[in-house]
């Protein structure tokens, strides 16, 4: 069902429209909604009659923006990793953590233990952190299965997310996150034999709204992801990829031919592959979360998107590994901090890119026709949403198909 | 009014005792509180009789550990620093920042416009995000007034906040913060003729509880910095210094020779520091909130103070300029991020070093004769609480004096 229609007044609107002023910002705004869709936007002097009638909702003068949306997560999964956190801060080596249980591998094993069921319970207090903070559409992989049937669960729980909780997801299939453990050594054989296999039963299913992949030394090389995507291709589904987060394999390249939605992480990209990506189209997907608990050094070029006019998009990459991590205002304060985005340029990395990384075109701005899926602040200033550290000023969420 | 008496059931107990085992954890433990203090804790097997009686409290089998305490903050202060912020990323300079009404001066002048209640409403929201994430006690520092009234309201404000919520409150008096625009060039007839004047006042008015600096070529020299130290001890206050965090001028070293509780910052301290606080017992509060916003490169030297055995703090020096960060939480993952702490010495940096940096005897630990002072989580093992990024697992939190 959808929210009940309303006319939003004594606001002011971060529209996030392109091209428009700083923000799209409008003050003095009011925002018309009706069948769970924005009906008219713009200042209240130029109202139009006929959404007069429209039950009036006023908003204290707060900045409303586009619900947010995290375009990169995996917060559906088995276990955590604190004890691996601590066992490296003792100083553990790399093999004592191995010997440990530690590593992806853990995370495969406990996400292999639970049901379909446990791996809703478990996601579920991670999902209320992010709506908390005005998130309304999220993206969720799988990846921890590496077997048919858990790559299968992870896509039903992320399915299931919307049935517990006001929040629309978009699913990936990462069947080629790592190679799993009884795989070591015949990667080709994972890909041939598990990875694509269980793509088509997920999409069979249902389940799949785009394919994605791990192009590195330690998971897979280009041919490999080049397989997978010729299979999703078969299927008709959209192609993303984690690509050049650790070394330049040419990854975000090989994404852009396919017409990649996005090429994520993106540290070692080379100029080729940034004009590669404006190109077709692809989306940047930086990670700031990741890059901060890895403590990696080499920041994404964000100059060189800049110049090429690559859209860029910011996301928690919300994982129990790498970036156990499920606040994108946090994101976007690293984005900034870290890879010295704007302000402005954070906040349309969870909007307006970010809905492109997903290859939605229904939300991401406040504009007619648009979902009202919109995030009120107490704030004064749009850039206080990416200045702040450990802070949330969301005052209300507004989700356009309604209470769960 | 304390706390009801009641006997905590079904649950470990992270006590933080000094020595015991990592965490001084106990499972299957049990929390004795009768008047607004810890009574008894240990092994549900060990319990005494006489606590039998009391009102029993299940606790899920969850994680109790002390409240938290946040021992460095600058909560109280007027305005914000967001458009600063958003300038220096869209690549202001220097001048234009300052030329824009920029840096300190902006939060000074915005203090100097603010009454106590605008700066405790100010503050509230604030206090609010750290009281969520189960803070029982923090600091609060002066000195964006550096004038007489200013600091004196700044004062005020904070010793007014356990008015509003149930949260205890320690203060500082910081008017050797930086030197005011009308006294430029005059630092020396800013220290005799308003710092150490406004100091007495405040001290007479009962609102000071320790006395700190900030020891820095862009603020006070050592000899200034001792001027305001002896004027401390002439009262019978207790001091404390940011010391060494932009450069080493000796300023930990100074603060140990008059027995300071803590140095704080102290990125730049060098052994001959480490030693002098180990003699002295000063604890060094470690502050990764500034130092990442600051995206700073040399951390505080940990490795020493572990062979020293000067005690580690760690505390989100929640301020508008350098770290305008409001969760703990966070500042325990970026200390063991950053600097390399240990999940458990995170903890004691926000629980028993956190109490010693601000000379409190009756709280940091859960131990008999302590105040009932505790978080309750929803974590299976204490170093969660530092492994997250952005998450809070509080259940619930216990104030000895009960509501506000
Ligand atoms: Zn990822
Ligand atoms: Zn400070």
């Amino acid at each position: 069902m959808a929210v009940d229609d309303r006319l939003l007044t004594d606001l002011r609107a971060a529209t996030m429209a392109d091209g428009a002023a700083p923000y799209g910002l409008i003050h003095d705004a009011e925002i018309a909604i009706r069948d769970g869709a924005i009906a008219w936007v713009g200042p209240r002097a130029e109202r139009p009659d006929e959404f007069a009638s429209l039950p009036v909702s006023p908003q204290g003068g707060r900045l409303v923006t586009p619900g947010l949306i995290d375009c990169h997560t995996h917060i559906v999964h088995g276990g955590n990793r604190a004890a691996e956190f601590e066992l490296r801060l003792n100083g553990a080596s790399y093999e004592e953590v191995a010997r440990a249980g530690g590593g992806i591998v853990s995370t495969v094993q406990a996400t292999r233990a639970a049901d379909e069921a446990a791996l809703v319970a478990s996601a579920l207090p991670r999902l209320d952190a992010l709506l908390a903070e005005g998130v309304t559409t999220l993206e969720v992989k799988s990846g921890y299965g590496l077997d048919r049937d858990t790559e299968l669960a992870m896509l039903r729980a992320a399915r299931a997310l919307p049935r517990h909780r006001p929040v629309r997801v978009v699913t990936s299939f990462l069947g080629a996150h790592a190679v799993p453990a009884d795989y070591a050594g015949r990667a080709d054989a994972y890909v041939d034999d598990v990875c694509i296999p269980t793509l088509r039963a997920a999409h069979a299913e249902g389940l799949v709204d785009a394919v994605d992949g791990f192009c590195e030394g330690i998971a897979f090389s280009p041919g490999q992801i080049a397989r997978v995507f010729d299979a999703a291709c078969e299927l008709g589904l959209p192609v993303k990829l984690h690509a050049e987060q650790l070394s330049n394999l040419g990854g975000a390249r090989l994404a852009a031919s396919y017409g990649a939605l996005s090429a994520d992480h993106v540290e070692y990209l080379d100029e080729e592959g940034v004009r590669a990506m404006a190109e077709a189209g692809t989306v940047a997907v930086v990670l700031p979360g990741a890059f901060y608990a890895l403590r990696e050094t080499q920041a994404p070029p964000i100059a060189a998107f800049r110049e090429h006019g690559v859209p860029i998009a910011l996301a928690t990459d919300c994982n129990p590994g790498s970036s156990p991590m499920t606040s994108l205002l946090l994101a976007m304060n690293m984005g900034c901090t870290l890879f010295r985005l704007t302000p402005e340029e954070a906040l349309a990395g969870v909007t307006r890119n970010a809905a492109r990384a997903l290859g939605l075109t229904d939300c991401g701005t406040i504009a007619p026709g648009q979902r009202a899926d919109l995030a009120v602040w107490d704030v004064e200033e749009p850039a206080e949403l990416a200045y702040r550290i450990g802070f949330n000023p969301l005052h209300a969420r507004i989700f356009a198909d309604g209470a769960a």
